[in-house]
């Protein structure tokens, strides 16, 4: 589902971040609090084992969380990422991931968000890492 | 610092690893416990302020922390990360980052791995992040 | 829900907590991936504000998750904290909080869980902290 | 080395903090960034095996790194912990815990700090915990 008011506070900020738009990250669901990013698999997205690169997951969750969380913002805010934590749950081996960002607590100066990154391999759906963010409210 | 004979075991795998050279980034330092990655800036890596993105700022940082862990393992073994916790501490805004990981503890089955992160900018040096990560070894 | 069967193996390791015993910590739901634990407020659980102290909900937020993930060992093996995450996201004003652990993906050595904490204040159930945890299964 | 005119800060709010007073922690170092705090063992604190319980290790780790960040703070704001991560290195097995806290950052809203928890085993310093905390300058 795509709330199309929201998009188009949130895809500008998105689509500025040139890193995502160099590796082809598609905002897919986007809805208050909810924020949910597409990658299909590129060789050059990969780990040594041919496997979509831990860094590649984290990059695409921890921008699901901050979009997620920057729809919970007042117009003309935004957030930044304090910090955030990530469990790599299973190899990321397929062609294509997604990254479910959720918040789960917005606060006036913090929010607290969650993201869950599916791997799809031909068809079969894998939660392969789970991300947890402290993201900072910003005018 | 480059210890050559690590270099021959550490080295291979950094540079399987096609995100890593897609990035290119570089081993500047090498030695048991110690590894430290370099990043050069490019607009393909930057975030909406043009400063390096975080998810890049957390692969470097994530990287470099495996292959510290990675030289304290027997011949044959290696370590992958199970989790890592970033922090970032300035905005990476400058024409370099360098990763610096080092083993807070290895132990036989999981390996404690911090790794500090630096950009620089006209020559001025900032701690733009800080990661604290757990990687389990595999033979 | 209280499954009988895992109490006779889940219990007598938390009871042989004496931290939690002094706590006064209680078990009020336990089956496979699930365990939540309960603990009344005392004054000498407190910081500061007279809330409960951040380091008491984060002790019962990784019991439950360590119990939780204890329920999907084999027989004769256990799970011991390798590292957790604790978010704080409300002041725990109340006279009771309740820790809900469960299990995010169990393998053959590391178990990932998370754990809900919640405060109850005169009947008011209030999200209070999130703890996502790393654990090692031991023989 | 204590600070005499931090303490005078400092020393009230960790007093009043009643759950460190029960467990009979006390600061043995304060400086600006740097604070220290010592407990004692007893059975009370224990977990299965005896040892310190990572809830009480974490307990008095996030509180060396809250008391460190306060100290950075002006007159009249304090610190909340938002969130941390504690690494358990080695069993908390020993006679005595001393945690270190150290400020890595502190920033007009939030503060990076670090804590080392080291257990003395009749003479013998192990470390065995490591945390990292994000922390929010209130007033």
């Amino acid at each position: 589902m795509i709330d199309e008011n929201l998009k188009t506070r949130i895809e500008p900020v998105f689509k500025s971040q040139k890193f995502m738009q160099h590796l082809g990250a598609e905002i897919i669901a986007l809805e208050t609090g909810k924020v949910s990013l597409s990658l299909n698999y590129d060789e050059r997205w990969s780990q040594q084992n041919g496997y979509f690169h831990g860094g590649v997951v984290g990059a695409l969750a921890d921008n699901a969380a901050g979009a997620a969380a920057a729809t919970t913002m007042p117009e003309g805010k935004g957030c930044l990422t304090a910090e955030y934590k990530l469990n790599l749950l299973a190899p990321a081996k397929g062609d294509k991931i997604v990254a479910e960002g959720r918040v789960i607590k917005s606060g006036r100066n913090l929010v607290i968000a969650e993201t869950d990154v599916f791997v799809f391999d031909q068809g079969k759906r894998v939660h392969c890492a789970l991300l947890l963010a402290t993201l900072v409210a910003v005018s």
